[in-house]
C-alpha cells in the first residue's frame, strides 16, 4: 500500500487491514513518523515525540499478530495523549514551565488501557498551560498551528491533539474537555471529539483541572473512531473517586441504526448569542440534513443555559485555584500571565459564592434533565466562530468586537457544567476554508445515541473525507 | 389501663395494643398530653403543642381502626417534631428569632410519611437556634431542660426532641443530625437516637445547616423503636437530590438475630483524647459485654479521625453561611451571637479551603472504608461527658479544663463526615446519675446492621428500662 494514503486510513479500515494482515503496524507507524516529519515543523503539534519507542511497540505489534494474538481494533494503531496524561518514565509538562521536565513514575489509567489494547503511542502532544492558558497559547512550548491554515489557533486546551489528528500524525489523540478542550479543538480543526458522560473514563493519572468538571475523551476523524476509541478507555476506575461503577458497554453498538424518530431539540437562549453568520447558517443546514434523516428536529428553550458562565466559571477557576495554591505561592512568576490571573481570581473567591454556584448548578442540571425529557439530542454549535488568527484576541463577529476568551469556550461549557455527553462533529466550512463543527449532546450516560447521530448526520456529508491543505 | 403506665410504653408494646384493640389512640394521646402538662413547665421541650390537632388526630385514628382500617406499628402513635420540619400551617421557629412566626405552606417529607402512618404529631420541638446555636441554647425561646436533672442541659441541637422522649412526653420524636444533634441529646438524655446513611431519608421541608452534612433520623426509647420509625420515615424522593434512590427495607430485620461473630473495631485515634474517666468506663465495660454476647471486638487505629474537626467545622460552616447569607446581610443583629459569629466566619471562608476541606474529606472516607473491610462496625462514645449544667460553658474533665463547644460535638462529627449510620445507645450511667451512651457505626446503607448490634447491647442491659426521676 503506498505509504501517502496510509496516514489518513481511519482506524476501522486500518484496524480491518491489520487484522487481515494486510498492513504491519510497523508499517503504519513509519508512514506516521513520516507525516510527524513533514508536517510538524509547521503545526507544533508534539510536545515529546517517541519515535524509538512507537517503532519498538510497532515491531512488537506485528509479531504478535503474526503469532496469531491480534488483541483488537486499536492493535498496532498509532494515537497521541495530551501532555497531561501521566507516562511512567516519559516527560509530561502539563504545557507548564513550572511543571519543567516531570517525570511521572505512574501511567495513567487511559495510557494503561492503550497500552493493553496494543495501541502505538506516537508522543505527548501540545496543549494550553495547565489546560487553563489560552490568550497566551501555552507560552512555554509555543502554540500549535492549525492544519487548515497555519497562521491560525487550534483552540484549546487540546490544541496539539486536534492537529495531530487533523493532519494525519495520529489516528487518534486523547484531549480533557473541562469547559470544552475536547470539543473545541476538535471543531477548530475539523475532527471529531467526544466528551464522554462525566464519570464515565478514568482520571486517575490525568493532571487535573478542576475535580467536578473534569472529562477526559477521544479525538478522532470520524465517529466509528471515537466510538471504537471508546470501547477501549471507558469503564469503572476504583482509583478515580468520580468514576461510575457501571458494566462495560459496546459504543459502536447504535452506529448505523436509523436515526428516525429521534427528537432532536435546538435550545435557542444561549447558543446563539453571539455567533458568526456562517456558523449559524451551517448549524441551520445540519438541522435540516438530520430532519432528512427522519429526525424530528425543533427548537427549543432552556433559559438556564444563560447561567453557563457564572456557574462555570466560578466552579473551574475555584477548583483549579486549590490545585495550584502552592504555585500561586511558591512559582506564580513562572505562570502564564492570563493563568496567574485566573488562579488569583480563583483562590480569592468566597466558599459561600463556590457552594452556590454549585446550587446553582444543580438546578441547571434539573432543567436540562426537564429537556430530556422532552428530546432524545440537544443540538448546539461547538464554537461560535472559525478559527482567530495566532494572536488574535480581539474578534469581530457580525461586526461586533468581542474577546477570544469571552467567546471561545462560551458555548461548550453547558456541557460540562451538566455532565453530559457529547460529540461535535464537522458540520461544514467557512468562505475562508475552515472548519465548522456541531454538538449533539445526550443524557448522562447515553454516550452510544449521541454517537449514533453524530455517526448517521456524518455519513450523509462529505465533511470527514476532506483533509487540511498540508 | 392505668394512665400512668402508658406514657413509658414503648411503640413496639403501643402498637399491639392498639392493633388488638386493647389500647385507643385517644386514650393514649391524652396520656401523653397529661403528661406534657405535668412536666414542660420544668422541661421546655416544646415550642408549639398541638393539643387540639393531636386529640382531633387521635379520634379519627381510633374510628379508622375500629372500622378495621389499621394502618402500621405508627397509628395512633404520639410522636414529635424538631421545630425545623416544615408543617404546613403550623409555626415553624427553627429555634430562631428571625423565622419568627413563620408558618410553612407545605408539609415536609418525613412530616407527610407521619400523617400517612397515621402517627398523631403531638408539636414542635425545641432546638438550637437555626441547629447551630449551642453556647446560647436557644436564647429566643429558652433552654430545653434534661429529665435526669432539670439544671442540666439536654445536648443539641435536636434537645426538645431528646427531653420529650425521655420524658415520656412523645413516644419518638424526630431530630436531624449535621455533626451530631440527634446523637448528642439522645446520649445525654438516655435514649436511643439514629443517625442514618446520609441520603437514606429525604430531607425535603427540612430546614437545612449544611447540605453535604443534614441528616434526620429518629429519637426513641428503644433501637426496635427507632428501627420502626426507620421504617417509615426511609425512602426515596426525588425532591431532595441527595436522596439515595434504593428500594424501601424493613430496619427491623434483623433485630434479634445473634452477634456472635460479627467484627466490632474499636478506634483508640481522637475518640479517647478527651474524655471523662467514668465514661471511658461505660464504653470498657460496653466492649466487654458485646464480647460476651460473642462479637470479636479489637482495638484499631484510624489516624485520619484527628482531621474530623477540621473537615467537619469547615464543611458545615461554609455550607451554613451560604444558606444565611441574607440573615447575616439584612438581620444579623437577630441573631444569637454565638451563631452569627460562627456564620461569619462560614462566610469569610475562602473557595479553596472549602474544596481543600472536601478533597481531605474524600481521604476520609476512604479510610473509613478501608476500616469497614475489618470490622462490621465501629463502637466509640458518643458524648465525651455527661450533661453538663445549663449556662456551663467552661468544663473540667479529669482535671483539664474545656470550652464545652470543643467538647460536646467532638466525637460525632466523624460521622457525618463520611455519612456512615450510627446508633447511639444508652450504655451506663455516671455518678451523678446522668445517662452515658455509646455509638455503634455500620458502612454505609447498613443501617440495620447498626440497630441489629445495638438491639442486641440494649436486650443485654436495664438501661432502657430506667426513667428519669421526673
Amino acid at each position: 500500500m503506498p505509504e501517502s494514503a496510509l496516514h489518513y486510513l481511519t482506524i476501522s479500515e486500518a484496524a480491518a487491514l491489520i487484522a487481515s494482515k494486510q498492513l504491519s503496524p510497523v508499517e503504519l507507524v513509519a508512514a506516521h513518523l513520516d507525516r510527524i516529519e513533514s508536517t510538524d515543523e509547521r503545526l507544533n503539534s508534539f510536545v515529546t515525540l517517541l519515535a524509538d519507542e512507537a517503532k519498538a511497540a510497532a515491531a512488537s505489534a506485528e509479531s504478535e499478530i503474526q503469532a496469531g494474538n491480534y488483541r483488537g481494533a486499536l492493535h498496532g494503531i498509532p494515537v497521541g495523549l495530551k501532555d497531561l496524561y501521566y507516562t511512567k518514565g516519559v516527560r509530561t509538562t502539563i504545557g507548564s514551565k513550572i511543571m519543567g521536565e516531570f517525570v511521572p513514575d505512574y501511567d495513567a489509567a487511559v495510557t494503561e488501557r492503550f497500552q493493553d489494547s496494543g495501541a502505538i503511542i506516537m508522543g505527548k502532544l501540545q496543549m494550553h498551560e495547565f489546560a487553563l492558558g489560552a490568550t497566551s497559547e501555552n507560552p512555554h512550548h509555543g502554540p500549535a498551528h492549525n492544519p487548515w491554515d497555519i497562521t491560525r489557533i487550534t483552540g484549546g486546551s487540546s490544541g496539539g491533539s486536534g492537529s495531530s489528528v487533523a493532519a494525519g500524525q495520529c489516528m487518534s489523540a486523547l484531549g480533557s474537555d473541562t469547559g470544552g478542550s475536547v470539543r473545541i479543538p476538535s471543531s477548530a480543526c475539523g475532527i471529531v471529539g467526544h466528551k464522554p458522560t462525566f464519570g464515565r473514563i478514568s482520571r486517575h493519572g490525568v493532571f487535573p483541572l478542576a475535580n467536578s468538571l473534569d472529562t477526559v475523551g477521544p479525538m478522532t476523524r470520524t465517529v466509528m473512531d471515537a466510538a471504537i476509541v471508546m470501547n477501549v478507555i471507558a469503564g469503572y476506575d476504583a482509583r478515580d473517586q468520580s468514576c461510575a461503577n457501571r458494566p462495560d458497554e459496546d459504543f459502536t453498538r447504535l452506529l448505523g441504526q436509523d436515526i428516525a424518530g429521534l427528537r432532536i431539540g435546538v435550545p435557542q437562549d444561549y447558543f446563539y448569542d453571539v455567533i458568526d453568520d456562517e456558523v449559524r447558517t451551517a448549524l441551520q443546514q445540519s438541522a435540516s440534513k438530520l430532519e432528512e434523516l427522519g429526525a424530528h428536529v425543533e427548537d427549543c428553550s432552556i433559559p438556564a443555559l444563560n447561567d453557563s458562565i457564572s456557574i462555570s466559571g466560578t466552579i473551574l477557576l475555584t477548583e483549579a485555584a486549590e490545585i495550584h495554591l502552592d504555585n500561586l505561592r511558591e512559582c506564580a512568576d513562572d505562570l502564564g500571565a492570563d493563568v496567574r490571573g485566573r488562579l488569583e481570581e480563583g483562590a480569592m473567591t468566597t466558599a459561600v459564592a463556590y457552594i452556590a454556584a454549585q446550587r446553582a448548578r444543580t438546578e441547571f442540571n434539573r432543567a436540562f434533565a426537564d429537556a430530556f425529557k422532552s428530546y432524545d439530542i440537544l443540538l448546539a454549535p461547538t464554537n461560535a466562530i472559525p478559527a482567530p488568527k495566532i494572536g488574535e484576541n480581539i474578534i469581530e463577529i457580525n461586526g461586533q468586537t468581542e474577546h477570544k476568551l469571552a467567546v471561545m469556550p462560551r458555548l461548550t461549557r453547558p456541557h460540562n457544567v451538566c455532565g453530559i455527553p457529547t460529540v461535535s462533529v464537522p458540520c461544514g466550512f467557512s468562505s475562508d476554508g475552515l472548519p465548522i463543527g456541531m454538538q449533539l449532546a445526550a443524557s448522562p450516560f447515553n454516550d452510544a445515541l449521541a454517537l449514533q447521530v453524530a455517526h448517521a448526520y456524518e455519513q450523509s456529508t462529505n465533511w470527514h473525507t476532506m483533509h487540511p491543505p498540508l
